[in-house]
């Protein structure tokens, strides 16, 4: 091969050398329930929540995202199922006192959430980790959050939403504001399944130091697992990853997969596949998330899924015409 | 982000500065009918084959790749289908003189390929390249099979099958043979869809400086496009992908998806689309490839896919106990 025998040869060596370990500080989080109810307007029955919960702890995972805290005022429980506001009683129907290493986490969209209210002290809640959500715009919202949630005693991490249309100057800008927070993580969130991973390492250095980096994937381009591991490898520490890739749209970074990239031998990969012929696939005609060719279109134009998701709305018979909606798509662009 | 800052942030760097870009020695290969045809005992008919000749040539495609060339000796017509054997006449009845920019690839297998007689002097034939597949243990035959297409006037590749099973000094020893031969190329074969983009990076800078190195992927643990793009990025200049991923067991890297990243203005994605709406996913349900959980164990485990397959050809419901497939994999590792 030509010209790139010398780039970097030496890194790629030692990386072989050490590919086979695993480093104890990767934490990995469930968001099964989370971003999977964006199929299903956060309807999940208690049934599958609690299959997901003891699915988890089996499976040795550290976090469970069970549900957004979205604010009641703006949402109707009429419209919504009950993980789109996660109250303190939603969640202890599922996990009691939550007797279990298994750590509970709930996702605060800035803007969305009344986290002043809704997100009691520490001492009164099981929840472990808030996960703020926010656009690069929200930054200034999102560290009112943290600081709120920090001093009520959570572990907090911020999620930087659909980075794939963040320019660099943003970024720059939004990652200095949250060095100075007291935020555990920050989250690279690919939501449009848009990114590379050489995108992904490029995001990932320009982290600030000090703060544990974490990685949410969507599978439109089938890179949301490719992407996760090349996020640990240049050092992310908080994963997330959902049962079957359950997620919106084209789905998240599958756990299963995950778990076997790992090595870390507290994780089992069985109890994962007895909840996804149990109680996932199941779901699989109902919901229909996972990888198909408009979801590929709309990641490969670094756009929101929206389109693909309306257009698998459908009957199955327009369904099949991804010519047009390609034709569609590409008239928009 | 602790102790990584520093590694290889400026070659990320670099490449981010660069990834917008495409190299034209780029080729890509359409495997589509050949590795597709382990699916359906190589029986596509005539009028699918045509519609991935003309949807090739409308794409942009280098290399459409027509079937294996083996023995009419060993294997029986009674069978197999037309794409087994891959005559002048079956070829010829799709392709005609092959009047297009597209060059045609057969695959010939080591030790099942009448390769003195099968293969016929270049000016007879439409074929422009023979691909010999050999696992390392038949480097000696595939040596002999290269010298006799090179000397009949073909491009000729060495595919290296299964190098997910080959050790270092195997594959030293191998490498060092096909450096001395005149192969055009040699291909990294991860037949087994077992391979993390680590062991593509290792491998590629493995090659012998001169020879150019393609690569072949399988689905199993969704990196066949990861780690096809990973091979593009540190130097791999023959790709093979296929349409919709079709191809053995979990599939190959798509080649829609693949096109998309490559970005050069001579692919088009429609013809692909239209070929796969009228063409390809009208036989999903009969071939039935792709990345399924039986398939990500064989290849998490580095096995052939074949357990996979079998599991897979059993009745609907059967099929369901991804669990019972599980404990009897693991059972027999």
């Amino acid at each position: 091969m030509a010209n790139q025998g010398d780039i970097k040869s030496d890194q790629v060596i030692e990386a072989g050398a050490k590919w086979i370990g695993y480093r104890p500080e990767v934490k990995v989080l469930d968001c099964t329930v989370r971003d999977g109810g964006l199929m299903n307007a956060h309807g999940f029955t208690d049934q599958t929540v609690r299959a997901v919960y003891h699915g988890c702890i089996e499976a040795g995972i550290d976090y469970m995202e069970i549900g957004y805290k979205s604010s009641q005022k703006i949402f109707s429980r009429d419209e919504f199922g009950a993980w789109k506001f996660s109250t303190e009683e939603d969640i202890r129907r599922i996990v009691g006192d939550n007797e279990s290493p298994l750590r509970i986490s709930v996702m605060a969209d800035a803007e969305r959430t009344d986290y002043h209210t809704d997100i009691l002290p520490r001492d009164q809640s099981v929840i472990d980790l808030v996960r703020v959500a926010a656009y690069v715009h929200q930054i200034p919202t999102a560290l009112d959050m943290i600081k709120d949630a920090r001093e009520k005693g959570y572990e907090v991490t911020v999620n930087l939403m659909a980075i794939s249309t963040v320019s660099e100057w943003e970024l720059d800008n939004a990652l200095e504001a949250l060095a100075e927070s007291n935020t555990n993580a920050i989250y690279l969130v690919d939501s449009f399944g848009a990114l590379y991973s050489e995108q992904i390492q490029y995001l990932s250095y320009a982290a600030p130091s000090g703060k544990a980096v974490g990685i949410h994937t969507h599978n439109n381009q089938q890179l949301a697992y490719a992407n996760t591991i090349e996020a640990v490898i240049v050092g992310a520490s908080m994963l997330d990853a959902s049962v079957a890739g359950l997620g919106r749209g084209a789905g998240n970074c599958p756990m299963e997969l995950l778990l076997g990239f790992l090595h870390n031998p507290k994780f089992r990969v069985r109890p994962l596949l007895k909840l996804i012929r149990d109680h996932i696939e199941p779901l699989r005609h109902e919901l229909g998330w996972g990888y198909d060719i408009p979801y590929m279109l709309t990641g490969q134009l670094n756009r929101h899924p929206r389109a693909g998701m309306e257009f698998n709305e459908q009957e199955e018979e327009a369904r099949r015409d991804i010519v047009k909606f390609y034709d569609t798509i590409i008239e928009e662009d």
